[in-house]
């Protein structure tokens, strides 16, 4: 058996998920840390990259041995986040553990991911959500929110989304499936906007562009129905700018061949 | 006339509001980003002193030129927010702007203010919350928030509350107004747990310490009516512990003759 943990993260303090060299990455701190709750190395493999200042509501891993195909530990599942949690950094929580099938694997099972990004529309900035809000450069009126989330709808089905795919990307299949994305204002607060989307796979930098193409959509330089022409044109240069990092947060994680069943 | 602002902070960064040799303070960054939107140095006047590592929602200051008793500048006072904003930091915001009388004084003035202190009742700790809430140290149920609550009102009204003050405090007249106290679920994260308290000024630490001995209302070691006996003691010793600083949320500062009205 593998040991499936879901862990929420602030990015703000790391130069994404996955390892690097020279730079502290969240996938590094959850390393050592298994290293010392189990006292061997082990291989953590995540269910996402994620770039540099981007968050995690939700993010799932597997951890086994080094070099094997199963985890052996004699720790009760229910003390393993609080393990966890004594030792990772402050930014960094396990919330969920529990031991899955060796066949199970934290990418190739997922069956969607589901990101929010979050906007701060209040007037000045905010103090306490500079690093996981961005700060919208205009404006955007309620019958905005509305003409940015008709412009979202466009973006739900299965679509080659070269168009909203980062310049210099190596991928050569950018068919993606959205199965659904909308815009809303944040229920507990009318200054946060919310761009919630969740797709099969996502391209590199693929949410951030549809939120950059979304702005623009509020600013009204383009029109709900020019995001068909966009993903048609599969040019890059077509679609808007890509929003920063720091708004950006992996909300959900679903699986396909999870202890057999769909989770 | 002085230039008054409400500005709000989150105080992570910051060895507190007022100015101090050798350490970052809100003041500090204040007093300097005065001096490059007027060109002159300012004097600048606070609501209260804060604690390192405490945030504001809402704290006012007012802004003379140096040695006088008035700010004169010609620029229009809608864009001195964000002139300010600008060049602050991201963790320090002005949120509002407006001329008041010379014999305002920013903290002789206060009427009452109103502090909030934030708990983290989640089972694991929440990488987002971890420098803004506290993390509670037992499981805190709904019945154990009503008693919170109930002891709470025990607060309210005029006492010396001399054993919710700092020990080694050079206070003399410990005796403060407080006009409403209450603990409750936040209406928006069943899992934050909110004490509000507003009163006509505040001992050092008191509000933590009231949060402190709060909390051992809720493990049950002291009964919602032992707040009485508490406060008669005039014995620091008989309060809980003092909770830690960054839960602390200065919430609302109200005036009494404020352009000759009541805020």
């Amino acid at each position: 058996m593998k040991l499936f943990l879901k862990i929420a993260f602030r990015g703000t303090a790391y130069r994404g998920y996955q390892v690097q060299n020279n730079a502290p990455t969240v996938q590094q701190m959850l390393n050592e840390v298994a290293l010392r709750v189990f006292g061997f190395e082990c291989d953590i493999v995540g269910c996402s990259r994620t770039d540099s200042g981007v968050h995690a509501n939700e993010f799932c891993i597997t951890v086994t041995q080094k070099g094997c195909s199963e985890l052996n530990h004699s720790i009760p599942i229910e003390k393993i986040p609080l393990a966890f949690n004594a030792l990772l950094p402050e930014d960094i929580s396990v919330f969920s553990a529990e031991m899955v099938d060796e066949s199970f694997h934290a990418r190739y099972n997922v069956k969607y991911k589901e990101y929010v990004y979050r906007m701060w529309n209040g007037r000045n900035k905010n103090p306490f959500l500079f690093d996981t809000a961005y700060k919208l450069p205009l404006d955007v009126l309620p019958e905005d929110v509305f003409k940015m989330n008709e412009a979202a709808q466009h973006f739900v089905g299965t679509y080659d989304f070269t168009s909203f795919m980062a310049q210099g990307s190596k991928i050569t299949d950018a068919v993606r499936t959205v199965f659904y994305a909308n815009v809303s204002v944040a229920p507990n607060d009318e200054n946060i906007i919310l761009f919630t989307v969740a797709a099969d796979g996502f391209l590199y930098n693929m949410v951030r562009i549809m939120t950059g193409t979304l702005i623009d959509v509020a600013r009204g330089n383009i029109k709900p129905t020019d995001i068909d022409f966009i993903i048609e044109s599969k040019d890059r240069r077509c679609a808007g700018a890509t929003a920063p990092a720091h708004g950006l947060f992996l909300n959900k994680v679903s699986y396909i061949n999870y202890k057999g069943e769909n989770l």
